[in-house]
């Protein structure tokens, strides 16, 4: 499978439905959007539904299916949740115990899909822009930390915001403020540039998740709200199951990128 | 005269234009567009215009005269440029030669009015919105410095662009680049946060311009870009006869702030 521009999302998932595909989705069916998958059982959803209301920037919804149902026609008309991402993840009880590649065994009548968005649609944004994104240029994950912003909870919900860290020059970053907070359902605008320690990270080379990136002489880190954020918020309330994705194995949409602009 | 929100720019420029004001003009008709002026001999006016539109950020042009003409019909119709500012500055060769409070005797069938945009307009919509202008809050003018970025010349314009400081938490810096981003035709979007050095200024705490103001721990200085440039540029060409305003004593005009945000 070819990064080529073709936009054939449906394709993409042809593939991964039928099994000839299970890894990476980064650079997949460039332009459009991908997102961050969350399975609860109904008891579950509506908190998780209330979290990710009360904090959009970073949780923000996609699309919310309904109980019971393998898809999101919102995001493609043949999705089917239960194949169409390359590797999932099983959690009971907040405990990883499998990585399937489709979940058509686990599925029930109660669950409940969340599609979170991702910076991967702001990063095509700002790589468009002449803006460089030094993680992906470093073919590295980005790297992600635990903050002390506190979420607002919501029943079982809780917990601090995850932030993903990009360096940039000072006068990228402006023009980076302003491309993401057109893309208020992608995470908008960062939450924090600067000192890490203002938001409670104490040493900015030691992610907490993803992989460290070199912050140069003249590059300043700007922070993102990131959609580990709900991820992690899930592990600590511990419900007896739910299904994420594989980092970086997303479901690939119908949804273009650019259509997320808010202007 | 009072800083009531009672809007009437035309009932300030009266009271001005029969000399019963001759003071500072921050504050008054609050909400209303107050800009910079420069007049130039119409052999000098060409090379400006192209000055200001080559460089926007630091030279937005809310407005310009035909030659001659002392009208600027676009920002009020009885505005009369010779008589609404409360103090003008002479100059002849680049020398301040004179500082009267109107200008009919020097009044010339050659002279164009140009009037650029001011960060008051800006720093209203900041204030608005929460985000906190520390030397208003200290009753001081706002810091400005010479930087080493380069204007691109025009004829016998050019120079290095002078740009404005406020200090800024890093969230409320985030958000007044959202704001001041709305507003092309009063500076835009900040050139640099951060490292004064990087932008060529070698001590923060001795503007070029008005006056310095503390930053805090926990804040960063923001730059934006000032239009003192423009003057700066004019005195370095030494034109025959230039006229501008005394600083902050500007031409109140009848456009409202809110009406320059581009949305």
């Amino acid at each position: 499978m070819t990064g080529r521009r073709d936009g054939d999302a449906a394709e993409v998932r042809r593939k991964i439905r039928s099994g000839a595909y299970d890894g990476q989705t980064a650079g997949l069916a460039p332009g459009h959007v991908q997102g961050n998958l969350i399975i609860l059982p109904a008891e579950w959803a509506n908190d998780f539904l209330r979290f990710c209301q009360a904090n959009p920037k970073p949780c923000p919804l996609l699309a919310v299916s309904e109980a019971g149902d393998p898809r999101l026609p919102t995001l493609g008309a043949d999705i089917d949740i239960r194949t169409d991402v390359p590797r999932y993840r099983v959690y009971r009880d907040g405990a990883l115990v499998d990585r399937p590649t489709d979940i058509a065994a686990l599925w029930r009548d109660d669950l409940v899909s969340f599609l979170i968005g991702c910076s991967f649609s702001f990063e095509e944004a700002l790589l468009a822009d002449g803006v460089p994104v030094k993680h992906i240029a470093l073919g590295r994950n980005v790297p992600m930390y635990r903050t002390n912003i506190p979420c607002i909870s919501a029943g079982r919900f809780s917990g601090p915001m995850v932030v993903s860290m990009r360096p940039l020059r000072p006068s990228d970053a402006i023009r980076a403020i302003q491309i993401t907070t057109r893309f208020p359902t992608v995470h908008g605008a960062p939450v924090h540039f600067g000192d890490p320690e203002m938001i409670g990270i104490e040493d900015v080379t030691r992610p907490d998740y993803g992989e460290a990136v070199p912050i140069e002489d003249g590059e300043v880190p700007v922070f993102w709200a990131c959609g580990v954020t709900p991820q992690a918020a899930l592990l600590q309330a511990r419900p007896p199951l739910a299904i994420g994705h594989e980092p970086g194995c997303m479901l690939v949409t119908d949804l273009l990128n650019s259509r997320l602009a808010c202007l």
